[in-house]
């Protein structure tokens, strides 16, 4: 027996039988339960841990949402599904769903005003000067790219970060209004149950699930759908090997316990395809507060690789897949401030060819780096890497440092963007782009929006998005 | 019903009853295919084209051999499977097989003497001058990075390049006496035969194939097993988009027709994992002949991105993936020669800044990155990027050129490395990593020894080597 699928036979009785099987209450969950149930269907969430909140609650809170929501309207900014659809497509990597982002920036505006109608709370004040996650309870922030080479010439830039009010605990926040709306509604949540299996018919269909519940096995009927909302697999060592070993070497690995995989191997056992398995995003947050965006990242060779005033989730992305995670970020004195996170200056010096030694770093390197980084930002202007003449300022006050950025004394914060493959209403996709019969999956246990470049808020966003359409197509099933 | 699989209720009956069948008949089916037949096992062989090759008769029919074959001392080179096994586990990408490398390193010296015993010629001369596919009939070459930076510090290099005797034809020689000696075995050969489904039994294990010929459907038992040996998916835009889109902008795509990933979409209908499937071999072949390595590498940034002495399998994966397939070569009229492969000198100039006006790049960045080049390479040296000594000199002399090898107008000869999960005998497994009873594989319809920085010759090497396991495995199944 393939491990983690079972034949009807080998089902003796079923102890349960309901219309929509939910795997796991983080917001794709949540937002599938809710959307099943209200369409009629007897809905029933299966959580392995004993609360729901997953990774979601771990995280920022952050919902990428924008083409004029109320949120951005009343904070003073103007924004449109097209604009919005130019960006994703130019910065959510190489290969993005097409489809996926066509609806998702449609339905954008309509997806934040259901936010609302879940009790999800969203102050309508805008923050400027911190990237992602704010230090405030203000709701809308820069999440993204959107401002800064080459995206800016691309999209007109509108902030796309919807956070929940509430200081440092966003993630907390969104999750209990989430959890608490399918509490109310017809759906039931039980907890402390782990999908062990899927139940498929041998023409392929999935017809129910395997759970277990403090030792005990329970065999539970999906008659229209069983959705898969279980996460990604960041906490799952062979996966990770697999798909994108360099993640073993990111020091902050996000995502809850149950980002195992588990439910992108239950499906795989029954014939799924996954795709963009090794699209990761990677948080460097090196820029914070922005004025450090105006020192200058360079590699192991001494040099720039990208603008530095990127979103960090880009930032980590370029430094560890294509740099290999050895970065500095080099300041002068002018520019020095305190860094937001504790990060070390593990270098000084009075000259750049002093700092240059101190990071043992090519002869030369980081001085021919510097001289022509300076020689541009004279005239404010950063022709190589593009970067805003804002943060262009010539790096000629001794002392010179370096704050470490490497993987080993840095924070990347990683978690896995591929998974299942799926299409637009959440159907589970054989290696043929056919759908498994009542099998659906949302979040990141299914590759969404973004495989690559990432800006913050797309996993919440996506997850609750086409989470909702997967319980609205599994009831109809 | 997932397509690409049967039920064995969907089988009317058996058209035949075989111990075991091979799909294809490139190297690794044929391999597969002989091991199995001497094993005893009655063994048929489907392969959807009129005839036997593959992708392997298209090939340059390098095999990477090792650890002091017969062929290495004869032309008198010294090596050991621990010196070659070193390299590979520090060349083959993040996150290489240990295992299979283990495996094939020690038992290379006794591949290579079956590969004599099954009539393959090699000369037992040694070529000079040339990467991976020499002019000549000779028979041993590097074909990997064995001698440049950071190799040559971790393990003792030797060439391992080993080429069937024909010039400009060791692939299909390679492949016209692997198919001579399967057909001289007891093994049978059936071509115009193409597998459309797999036949699983409920319990998960595959017991036959369905097989398509001149329109006609034929079910084929397997007794002890199905060995899938179709290669890899560079023909299958779908798949390509979905796991490493950046090989659409490859100008050669080396693969069969055949190379669509068909076998390993049939497993996963059956349940299997795959792994690595974002790893591709991309051959920039820029530096043919040798001298055109004191040439610089530059990226659009006119940065130098790695040492121009690296073999061109790694010089075409960093300049694709890591540069986005936008690179340079520049020489000065010193060191310019006519190229081997045709390629177009985009620019000319009679300073460094002239030239790098001429290629658009940003100003002051070409100039930069060859003074600070000229500087060391002027004492011989290159800290930035540790070319070795003898391709060094100073690029002074004007004017100075540039060839084109960006993805639009230069050979970007590309292949798939990632592909089913097996293990060491070939056992196809499942995402928990336990094997589909009777269902194997190998050749690049797996992922294999190499998961990046490719050197030539891995793959007609690990297809014909854990093919020839794989081959064992199932007839003794």
């Amino acid at each position: 027996m393939t491990s983690g699928l079972r034949e009807p036979g080998e089902i003796e009785s079923w102890d349960e039988a309901v219309d929509v099987v939910v795997i796991g209450l983080g917001a794709a969950g949540a937002a599938a339960a809710l959307d099943a149930s209200r369409r009629g269907a007897e809905t029933l969430v299966l959580e392995r841990a004993s609360g729901g909140g997953g990774t979601s609650s771990m995280s920022g809170g952050v919902l990428y949402l924008g083409g004029g929501t109320a949120l951005q309207r009343a904070c003073g900014f103007e924004d449109s599904p097209e604009e919005m659809y130019k960006y994703l497509m130019a910065s959510c990597g190489d290969g993005p769903d097409e489809a996926k982002i066509r609806l998702y920036c449609d339905g954008s505006v309509q997806h934040y005003d259901w936010l609302l109608e879940q009790g999800v709370p969203f102050k309508p004040v805008y923050y400027h000067g911190v990237s992602g996650e704010p230090p405030t309870d203000d709701g809308l922030v820069w999440s993204g790219s959107e401002r800064v080479h080459p995206f800016c010439d691309i999209a007109v830039p509108a902030p796309r970060g919807h956070v929940p009010q509430m200081i440092d605990q966003a993630g907390p926040l969104l999750m209990q209004k989430l959890v608490a709306a399918v509490e109310a509604s017809p759906a039931r949540i039980a907890a402390n149950h782990r999908c062990t299996a899927l139940v498929q018919e041998p023409d392929g269909s999935i017809i129910g699930v395997v759970a277990e519940t403090f030792g005990e096995e329970r065999a539970i009927r999906a008659r229209r759908g069983v959705i898969l909302t279980t996460g990604g697999f960041i906490n799952n060592r062979a996966m990770i090997d697999a798909h994108l070993p360099l993640l073993n070497r990111c020091m902050v690995r996000i995502g809850a316990e149950g980002d195992d995989g588990s439910g992108i191997r239950l499906a795989v056992a029954a014939g799924a395809a996954t795709i963009h398995m090794s699209a990761g995003s990677i948080s460097l947050p090196a820029t914070q507060p922005w004025g450090l965006k105006r020192g200058l990242l360079v590699n192991a060779q001494g040099q720039r690789f990208i603008n530095e005033d990127a979103y960090y989730g880009r930032l980590g992305e370029w430094a560890l897949f294509h740099h290999g995670g050895r970065a500095w970020l080099v300041v002068d004195d002018a520019i020095f401030e305190q860094p937001e996170y504790p990060r070390e200056v593990v270098a000084v010096g009075e000259t750049p060819a002093e700092l240059e030694r101190e990071l043992g770093l090519p002869e030369g390197s980081l001085e021919s780096t510097m001289a022509l980084y300076n020689h541009h930002a004279e005239k404010g202007h950063d022709p190589v890497f593009d970067k805003l003449p804002e943060y262009v300022q010539p790096l000629t006050k001794p002392p010179f440092g370096a704050f470490d950025c490497t993987t080993e004394n840095s924070i990347y914060a990683a978690f896995t963007l591929g998974g299942l493959h799926s299409d637009v209403d959440g159907r589970v996709l054989d290696p043929e782009g056919r759908p498994i019969p009542g099998l659906f999956g949302a979040g990141r246990a299914t590759s969404g929006l973004s495989v690559g470049g990432y800006s913050s808020g797309l996993s919440l966003g996506d997850g609750t998005f086409f989470g909702r359409r997967a319980g609205r197509c599994a009831a109809s099933n």
